[in-house]
């Protein structure tokens, strides 16, 4: 039976810090070289695409649903038959979607540049003095960054298993100054929550004080499972059901369905919403790559072909998951030093250190060749308050690379709990 | 020998009107629909690129230079072999070249974003009070929608043969809150203007007041010859020259190369420019598209196959260009009521009636089923002051129709002489 860490002498601490520095040197003659800091698709998962490549050749004919030639100007806000896919993927209404270019981060930065220049029917963001979005931490580096970027003040909100916590969040939207949330309701990230009907059917209730707050609704995870489909319900018709019909913008894209980079985005609403997403990109652009487009709907002419797709996704990344979960099992369980999830989809692992250890953690693991996301990143400023929260992302290493690195991350876990303790004079 | 229209009477005028009318009428029971309103590619023009779509299938490699695979995340500012097309399409050096998405429109819209919100090293715009751009007219109506959108103020600045009225220019930029100016250098829209070389140095070395001026180069039609490849120097290097290197930020694409609806964006600009746009950009988005920048590196995997190409678009252009010239003065010619001009390429031929005759031009062609883009368009605000240009786009419709409508065209601008010079009572 292992000990808990919280119970060892000094003496026991120094004798564990020291059989764990000596792996740890040991893994540094290595020399090895592991990335697990992003959320990033790996050659097997690509390889599963490939038939993309070839729905749009020089033999095939390059009009879409309309008569729209895809080779040329216009259809501005994308192809019927994209539109379809993306409401299946969302499991929304088909005349809620507008296809954008390849990344839907680059759709969420365009809305809120919008609200910042041009107001979303009120006065501009930028305009209205200092403004505040909640953010749910731990949360994706790349929405706070955004928020960073266009000084918009990041308020953060503890996450609970079911999604945000709500009552916090009924209580902050009274501030007028707050003008939005992130949320990415399925397979989250980092934790891999799903948030629960209740929490949708609260969140579509909200009544924020502010006319122009909108919730970010990042759904990036929507058919992206590894072990288990999660439930989750549609939040527009959810928002139109409570009268606040303008309350969400949601997001996704095929980034993880096909290729990283070469997929399609959408951006889906109400119709004011809409109005205001158009308006803008008629002067913004005059088309996006509609070729793109129909190759996606070509591929996924009806969602069971994607579900399928998504199944070969699944085998892949399931094995993985499964690594890294069992070597925290067989290396850290029951030694109270560290508490991980396990999440049924999307891209991450979330593991909470003891409180002043992640960061000590990342820098081990750096040492050893094991690159992480970094230490914080998962909360508003790079602050994570404890210290503590650590996003493993598993798909790109191989399952061997992963076991190697995970027995470089939990000897790392042990080290820095130890110094902790140690220096803390428990 | 024609009479000219000013030297009639009002009797001869009246005669006129009437056989122009009656001509009129039998156009309009023909219920025709041609659309000469936009710088859209014909059927035949998209056919020549069909050969991009097979450059990356499933049977190819899909990794570009140093390794990187076109299908994942990563690459944000591009493939080095799309930057090497874009360094030969404007004569520019490699390294200032960035990717971005399908359109550069976007690009430019995303980069005037950027100045409003975050600035360009300076206070942003939004908050420095009203600012200003020159816009030279006429010109391009989405540059000036932009300028519109944001709430910049539109300055026009006269064109003449050789690029835009410079004096005007050296002058008006002596305002600290003139912030930009367009610019679409070669084969100028509308008007297929290309600048001369005193003209590029005379900008290059222009000391506007605002240390954040920047000029918006559109180097849109930069290869687009229709009959003669016009001199064009560059900008970039020039402003080098001139102690000047944040000047000017230059766009291309290939939307008239390949297809207006799929094909591949840059913006090239010295270092301040660049690492000011891949700030911005490295919190928009991941990265865009390079499947399809690694299509159009092997489409063109030199300037030579890239010339070849364009010829076959001018072989395509040419006798649309003719047909609109030919009928003009086959119809017009010596009666002193158009000016047209002959560009040498890009997409448009720019016509001038008689002050106040141009409204009523595209009024009547519409009557008769041909759509023109709105007069007034190629100013800003859509304020043309004389009411007397018109921007043809003979690229979309097939010659005989091209015949057809500038019948109808030709037709009209007389009725609408005659309709103006008689209330007049000259």
């Amino acid at each position: 039976m292992k000990k808990r860490y919280l119970d060892c002498s000094e003496a026991e601490l120094k004798a564990l810090l020291s059989e764990a520095t000596a792996e740890h040197e040991a893994f540094k003659a290595l020399e090895l070289s592991l990335d697990m800091s992003r959320g990033k698709p790996c050659k097997d998962q690509l390889s599963l695409s490939m038939g993309l490549l070839d729905k749009v050749t020089s033999h095939d004919n390059p009009i879409a649903e309309g008569n729209i030639d895809c080779r040329n100007y216009g259809g501005p806000d994308g192809i019927p038959e994209a539109k379809r896919l993306f409401a299946q993927i969302l499991g929304c209404e088909e005349e809620k979607v507008i296809i954008g270019g390849s990344s839907s981060l680059n759709m969420m930065f365009d809305f809120i540049a919008q609200a910042m220049i041009s107001g979303l029917g009120e006065e501009p963001w930028c305009k209205q003095g200092e403004i505040k979005f909640l953010c749910p931490s731990p949360g994706y580096d790349r929405h706070f960054a955004i928020c960073e970027h266009f000084g918009i003040k990041m308020i953060p909100v503890a996450m609970d298993t079911d999604g945000p916590d709500i009552e916090e969040i009924e209580r902050l939207v009274k501030d007028p100054s707050v003008k939005g949330m992130w949320c990415v309701p399925k397979y989250s990230n980092p934790q891999g929550i799903t948030y629960s009907d209740d929490m949708v059917r609260r969140i579509a209730n909200l009544k924020p004080a502010a006319k122009d707050f909108r919730i970010m609704w990042d759904n990036a995870y929507s058919i992206h499972l590894v072990s288990a489909d999660d439930h989750l319900i549609d939040i527009l018709a959810e928002c139109k059901k409570a009268g606040n019909p303008s309350l969400v913008v949601e997001f996704a894209s095929t980034a993880k369905v096909t290729f990283a980079g070469g997929g399609i985005a959408c951006v889906a609403a109400n119709k004011v919403n809409r109005e205001l997403i158009r308006k803008r990109m008629s002067v913004q652009t005059i088309c996006n790559d509609k070729i793109n487009q129909l190759r996606h709907a070509r591929m996924f002419p009806d969602f069971k072909s994607l579900e399928s797709h998504m199944r070969h996704h699944a085998e892949i990344l399931e094995p993985k998951f499964r690594m890294v979960l069992d070597m925290l099992n067989d290396r850290l369980g029951g030694l109270d030093i560290l508490a991980w999830n396990h999440p049924n989809g999307g891209y991450f692992i979330s593991v909470d250190t003891l409180p002043g250890c992640a960061k000590r953690v990342v820098e081990l693991c750096k040492e050893a060749g094991v690159v992480l996301t970094s230490a914080g990143a998962t909360y508003p400023y790079g602050n994570d308050p404890l210290d503590s929260n650590i996003r493993i992302a598993p798909s790109f290493p191989p399952v061997d690379e992963l076991r190697q690195a995970m027995k470089i991350f939990t000897t790392a876990v042990k080290i820095a709990t130890c110094e902790m303790l140690i220096e803390q004079g428990v």
